[in-house]
């Protein structure tokens, strides 16, 4: 039987944080750093990828905690693919590796900044970056 | 968000994309902008965001249409806070505002990238990007 909702009135319902989910599959990523992720429903942090010699955001990918451990330990860029629910190391097939330089995690645990060198194109169009089409902005708020 | 290269072993198994998810909530976007946006089950896409000045990455938050819409008509970046299911402009109370200058959305539209002039400091800790935790990457691949 389902716990009916508070009534409208009355004392403010103290809300709860969703609990955090764990890892979706096996992994032998370090403890102390996966009790830091702050994953999603389906287990991934975003993974930011940016050119170690330029600064330039090449792309966004997902991780899970194995993706993850991949990457920290080959030094080679493993991502997890939502569509095809399975890892791929960026390059394999298409000669356009990234190799890692550096990893930082963000403040609460939901994302990832991958510094890497990257061979050839980021974008499986051929563009150096994924983020290749600018959006209209029209509000021009000033500082 | 780029497509994974091809599996390194195994056959490949045909597999069906599931369905794009619509918006979560109402939003006067752009429809031909919101045609594009691939979103999480959720309804949102990730907003990585950038430096103006020095293209250093500060954040990742996420936007749904409707913060899009804001961000894009407003010049103010705004989000959706997964934690409090509330839209929040970046700045609104800690003073630390963000200037949107550009946002360009990836290839397959699940993630924007969005370009600002950050007032003080990006993270709320006080750091002026949240990712400060540097992983220890062991595997040191070389090109």
């Amino acid at each position: 039987m389902p716990v009916p909702d508070a009534p409208v009135t009355g004392a403010p319902v103290p809300v709860s944080e969703p609990p955090v989910p764990g890892p979706s599959r096996p992994s032998q990523l370090d403890p102390a750093v996966a009790a830091r992720l702050r994953r999603t429903a389906d287990g991934l942090v975003a993974a930011v990828v940016r050119d170690h010699d330029s600064g330039e955001v090449l792309m966004v990918a997902w991780m899970d905690d194995e993706a993850l451990h991949r990457t920290l330990t080959t030094g080679r860029a493993t991502y997890w693919s939502r569509s095809r629910q399975e890892y791929w190391v960026k390059g394999a097939t298409s000669g356009h590796h990234q190799y890692v330089r550096s990893v930082a995690l963000d403040c609460d645990g939901d994302a990832l900044l991958v510094t890497v060198q990257q061979v050839g194109a980021a974008c499986h169009t051929g563009h150096r970056t994924c983020f290749f089409e600018e959006l209209p902005v029209t509000g021009a708020d000033a500082p």
